[in-house]
């Protein structure tokens, strides 16, 4: 056995979805379309004498769920350090990444010889179970900008992608409960994003998934104040942003949100899905 | 649409393979695993106002099959100008990784709107109808250290992998002809590539993967006598090498090469399938 291992884990922001709930989380998640980014969480796994489990974020000790649930499925107890380039419960899939970081470090420091599809299925299960996200683990270990055709673990989904790059900018007003969103009335968020999804299936551009996002966001009713006049300010300076699923966070790729004269963070879609370092 | 786009797809080691014929070239394919490399093929296409296509690979003018039936596919008449890190004709899955990356490039170019499973596609089944190649194209676009479970371009194929990455090193001698192998009596190597398969597949380490890929090498009977040679200096060594499918090369995990006294060119796993530059 190694005494730890390291693994990245790209950002993912979802730009539009619908959610199919399935009695078995592996079974269970989302259609949908987003940007996986080179921001993105190192998450480091260490073996450890102590009687239970630690989960650090940023330097601070939390619960999160599902890495918990992957540990307990591993049937490991480890120190799981990581560090984010991406703020938690903002909509970059943080929770996601931490459970598919956790799940490959893990398995490569304790040598439990599984494949990349059961830890992929693993990180979702125990993220879908958590109720912390629909789709982001399956995005994050695919890489690039994913297209989820069908929903659940790569034992049953279908994956496709939009091939091509782009640089990405974002800024985060706040947190929004995925949870939350998850656990209300989904009825016209569904139908928002089968529309959305049948437009970028139609035609796989970036231009069509910023449209298909923006529309999503509007019809679905999950824009805020906030969220709207941003969106607003960057199709005002000539370009694309829509919101990130689920949180209070607008992303636009180019240079949209430096041109409407605000100060984003930069980075760019992530070529590459998960991966030990 | 643009000037001209860049891909870069990664070299793929086939270690084992079964072959999997059917009319329908984009079904046909292998199952089997291999390795993808950071050693690879960069491919540029360029619009061109002359009347027909030309191909040209480290500097040679020469006709590529599958590439001239990827850019018939696409309807485009272009100027596709590849380097490669590794040679054509060795078991590195050159002419996949030129229909690969001709067919990412030339979508940007000419603005198909294809999505990236429609591509891989197009390039697995001109790849298959060319006959020099069946499974690397769909490794290359998935990168890492894929496992093909099932044949065929995205659209009906399975795919796995080993959660690993790893330093490799290789030598080649020579040339061997991957449509001769694959025209000529096939039963005895399916037979093995799916026993080595079931190996893998209930343990997918690298371990497992190279005593797999040996097995396979040795009972379909495709080792030349300087091949044979060379993995049995590596495994005096303490290393661990099999043969590549199909080329006369030799490919180590970690120093096993170097150990043997071998002066191996070098790379590592590279843990992206093929993409835009």
């Amino acid at each position: 056995m190694r005494e730890e291992a390291t693994a990245f884990v790209p950002g993912h922001i979802t730009g539009f979805f619908s959610a199919h709930p399935d009695d078995d989380p592996t079974k269970a998640g989302s259609r949908g379309a987003g940007v996986t980014l080179t921001d993105g969480v190192e998450v480091t796994v260490e073996q450890t004498t102590a009687a239970e489990s630690t989960i650090v974020l940023d330097g601070e000790e939390l619960p999160i769920d599902p890495v918990e649930t992957v540990l307990e499925t591993l049937e490991v107890t480890a120190r799981v350090e990581a560090t984010s380039d991406v703020p938690l419960g903002s909509g970059f899939g943080v929770s996601g990444a931490m459970a598919l970081g956790t799940a490959l470090a893990a398995n490569h420091v304790f040598e439990r010889a599984l494949s990349r599809n059961e830890l992929v299925t693993i990180a979702h299960g125990a993220e879908v179970q958590a109720g912390t996200g629909l789709g982001d683990v399956v995005a994050q270990a695919s890489g690039g900008v994913p297209i989820r055709l069908e929903p659940g673990s790569p034992q049953v989904n279908r994956m496709d992608a939009i091939p091509a790059r782009a640089r990405v900018e974002y800024v985060t007003f706040g947190e929004l409960s995925t949870a939350d969103v998850l656990s209300g009335e989904t009825d016209q968020l569904t139908a928002a994003g089968k529309q959305a999804l049948s437009r970028v299936v139609e035609e796989p551009t970036l231009l069509s998934f910023m449209y298909a996002s923006r529309l999503f966001a509007r019809e679905a009713e999950l824009l805020t104040d906030r969220v709207a006049r941003t969106i607003g300010d960057v199709t005002d300076a000539d370009g694309q942003a829509s919101m990130a699923m689920l949180g209070e966070t607008v992303f636009a790729l180019g240079t949209g949100l430096s041109d409407a004269g605000y100060e984003p963070s930069v980075c760019a879609t992530h070529p590459a899905g998960a991966m030990l370092r």
